[in-house]
């Protein structure tokens, strides 16, 4: 007896045996291999192309014979003639299996292929996206069988696509009658389902074949600006990017000014939800032009942002989060019509999703950073700070995973600062100090050249040297502690003390000056000692975070650190670590994780099984109150000095300390350590 | 050793043994007894109040002792003060079991409670409302351990109440937030469980206890009228009826014209959405005011309607049900925020029920009578009509329920008829002619004496004899006949073939002289040989589709006929019969069933299983279609002629006829018998 033809795919090795003339798209469903389907094997969306392997002798122990699939028939002539088959491609659909076969399945016919990422090559998104393209042919209205359209596409969707059972919104039906119609009662369907609650939800529909695509937004609405990737769902390409100001700002620069407005101003929060939602909606349709896509392909969305962001975004009154316990009034992720955030400008039907928030100071954006680095999963022990107004830390591996918030202020972001402002051009955001001759020398953002390199003139010229931003600050510091200009405490030195003329006295204490623009009408850009004091604030309370995380996980070191954020990818690893902002490790075992929350929100937009894994390691998460911790203070304090480190960083052996002096959080440290510098002078 | 206590509960007879010191209302629902609470057995809502039997042998063959509960505690003592408990009755949740007892709950304790309709008292509704009250003891939020207020509700329904999980949307979480701390983390909220997916929904949420009650609105938008009634959603009580004229009448008098309309002109549909929804929530506005209710406590409404009212209340253009094959655009049932139907006036929360349609002819108010009469549980057959621009007709037992639509046109409702008016004060809706003097008395709308009483004049003065209704004419026709005035064909004689002067010669044919008031600038109320053509023609719609339906069922006679409908109500089954509108019963076997349509719609509003229930129903029917039955043409054309009848009626065996003429349908037949009455002049 002659057997049935063995199949093999690859690369997935499935394998099995199937009787002559089974179509290959066929055989590959039965075997659960992954090979895409719009039109439902009917030789027309051209997504299940596979490459067939002829006349060798397989490693996978099969001998193909020419003849092994049926021949080239008029489905793939006419398709080859209208669109192009790449040669030695068949459609999946159409070639029937004849005879023992290999059969190659290309990354561009997997359902989920995976798409590297940019920026970390070494993690990958698998694409699954919640909603999809069905192309099905429904049956058409009989008199004898009166039911509505909407159960035919149902019955269509089931017999066709093992679909269960759909949902539709009343401004679907009123569509879906019409386009019926027109595609002559075959149509193409865009359907959600949704991992909450296995419900599949008709999104949008296009008489025959769509080919044009579904496209998503994820976006990360920050307390500064809301920025926004278009993905397509189809191949989790982004296709365009862009980013606006969050006009709240106008309401308070950062996120406790605006809980104080929702609190002086009765309805302020519904002023705040309106403003951000506008800017949101607006975002939406710029980014869309921008890619040149119809707004009305975008059929999901995915939010990530800060709690007060998130409750904001939700128009819930953000007042509690300004206050112990810090409730928020939802910690659990959202499903819902993106239409209800006022987005009127993508599909009407088109899906909101908002990632769970960690606790009451550690939100969606904390867990977008979880579900992009998996601290989870991690072998050795990974501490990952996102830094911001708030900084997010989260601290763990396979074993367990702690989160907590720290409360950093505004000063990494150039906030608070003299010459401070935002990552913009004109902003001074790298800097280094020869610690002989005490000079410096700086970058702007606008131009890649340093101060001291030819043609750097030129180029800032029309830029302006306008301030220093948080990454420049940052580095000052450092720089004037490692060119053995600052003591341990973070005191500058006078000009006598240090010897050079870019230390000036600034009322009873000193600043370094970096630059001097007076001349051409610019700025005087120096960093004071209010700025180091505002920067030691900073860094400590970060600091004490992630020593409290440590001390509930019981270990004292680290075995490597990620710094995310869009800040943190500007942030250089050695100064953060001469700054003591974080604990010690080796530094090559520090690295930029760039955008990981927008990363985040790019994996729960593309793969919808990554949403269920981020609710599952939300709700396992240790969280940590640093607001009641007795040792975040004792931390907080410990952490102000600046120490004299000798390793990793033996340049640093080469400052010369000067007299130590006491630095205490508060008014009263403050005071007593001016005292301290008077008695001194 | 002693046995536990026996506990017997009536009326259910359902019984156990309980330790001693357990709480009634604990022992009540380990029993699956029917008794309410709100509170869940705090001591502060009194819906669990108990009537124990003592110290008499009990026909449940237990003694029960004075001390077989516990003794009337605090509580019982301070709500008695501050509320009174009518004599004997205790709190269940207060009362523990001591001994061996009987304990009665009575009506209004059962949350399952019955409410026996008005109309006809045979039938009662259960109380089983998707939306309920649940007070809850909320979690206060904890530093360490951050869930949101939404997850800390969640968990205490769980617990306190056995809910599984909840739904809420934004409107909700911001408003939750705010309540949970006014009430002190204690609320009552209000919770839609659906029947379609399991799933409860925040609709609502108060501080403290609630106890000013839920309501619903059953509303039945007809092509004319739409009508609500309001209902209490916890004792079935209707508080309030109220109706508003369709505002769509501006777009086409029937439903044909407003297909016509929507086909005619572009976004047509969309006006005659806005202007339906908008009458809506002007008389949901208006009913709660006369019910004296805040609306936002309305959060459930159900609606039936007619498929063209069904698609221009969900704002799908009905064009396609103008036309064959006559496809809705959803044949299924409807669960939807009422918001989504620009119901603003109502809770911003609140749910839409809409009644599946049966086929593209026989709508929501057809399924809606189906679920009121119930003819797929009659153990006769029994044939429903609901009269109306189109007739809605279902025959039926326990074995088998069909149904098809008839287009009867709108003569029925006077409509086309040459002194026709709808059924407002001053028609004409009675009418009565001697056989013997062959003179007319009628009585009008707005009085209740007939036109030979004394007193007629003085109370018609007013309102004026303007017209005749439905009904009326209706009457007037069979009275016509068996005045001996028509012939079978249903041509009315000369005044020269009757001896009488009321036939008056109108043309080339007669007509019937009711009331002439031109002498008081009146008008002339005739019945006219057109007018007797279109009740013809629309008694034979009506007739031809229950013919064929009894066809269908293989039937020549149905036991039992009910009339249904606002109009149902005011035809007189005599004279309908009469008439051959509806086929051969016994008279005492015709019956009026009311607006069965809008009791249907009230069923569903409080019991959510009749929607189970329903839908079962719906997808069980046998649908018929009017337009395809060639038999439908044939019994058509043989139920034109008013048949000369001697039983059930013998006074109809004076009826001296006129000589037979052909009555066909359309123009030939019309011309045809004009024809041959001249041949006979």
């Amino acid at each position: 007896m002659t057997q049935e033809p063995l199949v093999v795919f690859t690369p997935s090795g499935k394998r099995g045996r199937f009787p002559k003339g089974t179509p290959v798209l066929t055989a590959a469903r039965q075997l659960g291999v992954d090979l895409d389907s719009v039109c439902g094997g009917r030789g027309i969306c051209s997504k299940c192309q596979v490459t067939p392997s002829y006349g060798e002798f397989s490693k996978h122990g099969v001998i193909v014979r020419e003849d092994a699939l049926s021949e080239w028939n008029k489905v793939e002539e006419r398709y080859d003639q209208k669109r192009g088959l790449k040669p030695g491609r068949r459609l999946g659909c159409q070639a029937q299996i004849m005879g023992d076969a290999v059969i190659d399945v290309p990354p561009e016919s997997q359902v989920h292929r995976q798409v590297v990422r940019k920026a970390a090559a070494t993690r990958v998104i698998e694409m699954d996206p919640a909603t999809r393209l069905y192309m099905v042919d429904v049956a058409e209205p009989d008199m004898h069988e009166p039911s509505g359209d909407l159960q035919r596409l149902e019955r269509a969707l089931r017999t066709q696509w093992d679909v269960p059972a759909i949902r539709c919104d009343q401004t679907m039906l009123a569509k879906l009658q019409k386009v019926l119609r027109k595609g002559g009662f075959r149509v193409t369907v865009a359907l959600h389902k949704s991992h909450a609650d296995e419900v599949a939800r008709l999104v949008e529909v296009w008489p025959g074949l769509h080919e044009s695509g579904l496209y998503g937004l994820a976006i990360d609405v920050g307390s500064t600006t809301v920025a926004a990737h278009l993905a397509d769902l189809d191949t989790g390409e982004v296709k365009a990017s862009s980013g606006i100001m969050n006009p709240q700002i106008r309401f308070g620069e950062d996120l406790m000014s605006r809980v104080s407005y929702a609190m002086m101003n009765p309805g302020g929060e519904a002023e705040m939800t309106a403003a951000v939602r506008d800017a949101i909606d607006t975002l939406a349709g710029e980014i869309a032009k921008e890619a040149g896509i119809d707004p009305q392909l975008i059929v999901e969305t995915v939010f990530v942002c800060n709690p007060v962001m998130h409750h904001l975004l939700l128009g819930i009154d953000p007042v509690e989060l300004g206050q112990a316990p810090f409730a928020l009034a939802t910690s659990e992720s959202i499903s819902m019509p993106a239409r209800e955030l006022d987005l009127h400008t993508i599909n009407p039907r088109a899906r909101a999703y908002i990632l769970p928030c960690i606790a009451g100071h550690v939100g969606a954006d904390a867990a977008a950073v979880a579900l992009s680095e998996e601290p989870g999963k991690s072998e050795d022990l990974v501490l990952i700070v996102d830094v911001g107004t708030n900084a997010e830390i989260i601290l763990g591996d396979r074993d367990r995973v702690l989160a907590c918030s720290s409360p950093t202020g505004p000063a990494f972001e150039g906030a608070q600062i003299s010459s401070g402002q935002r990552a913009a051009p004109g902003a001074i955001d790298a800097i280094r100090i020869d610690p002989e001759t005490k000079e410096p020398r700086f970058r702007v953002i606008g131009s890649d050249k340093w101060s001291d390199e030819v043609g750097f003139a030129e180029e800032t010229a029309a830029i302006g040297i306008t301030g220093i931003c948080g990454s420049g600050i940052i580095e000052a510091v450092a720089e004037l502690r490692m060119a053995g200009l600052m003591d341990e405490s973070g005191l500058i030195g006078s000009a006598e003390a240090t010897g050079t003329s870019r230390c000036v006295a600034e009322g009873r204490t000193n600043a370094y000056l970096i630059h001097d623009a007076t001349a051409e009408g610019g700025p005087r850009i120096m960093v004071t000692q209010g700025d180091v004091r505002a920067i030691q604030l900073a860094k400590s309370a970060l600091y004490a975070g992630a020593r409290l995380l440590m001390d509930e996980r019981g270990v004292d070191r680290v075995d490597r650190v990620v710094l995310a954020g869009a800040f943190g990818a500007h942030i250089s690893p050695k100064h953060a670590m001469v700054l003591g902002m974080i604990p010690d490790a080796p530094l090559d075992k520090v690295t930029s994780a760039g955008n990981a929350a927008g990363t985040g929100a790019r994996i729960a937009l593309c793969n919808v099984a990554a949403r269920v894994e981020i609710e599952r390691v939300v709700r396992e998460i240790t969280k940590v109150e640093t607001a009641i911790a007795p040792r975040f203070q004792d931390h907080f304090v410990a952490a102000n000095a600046i120490p004299h480190k000798t390793d990793p960083f033996p340049e640093l052996a080469r400052i010369a300390p000067l007299p130590p002096v006491a630095f205490n959080v508060g008014g009263e440290g403050e005071e007593g350590s001016r005292r301290r510098r008077r008695r001194k002078a």
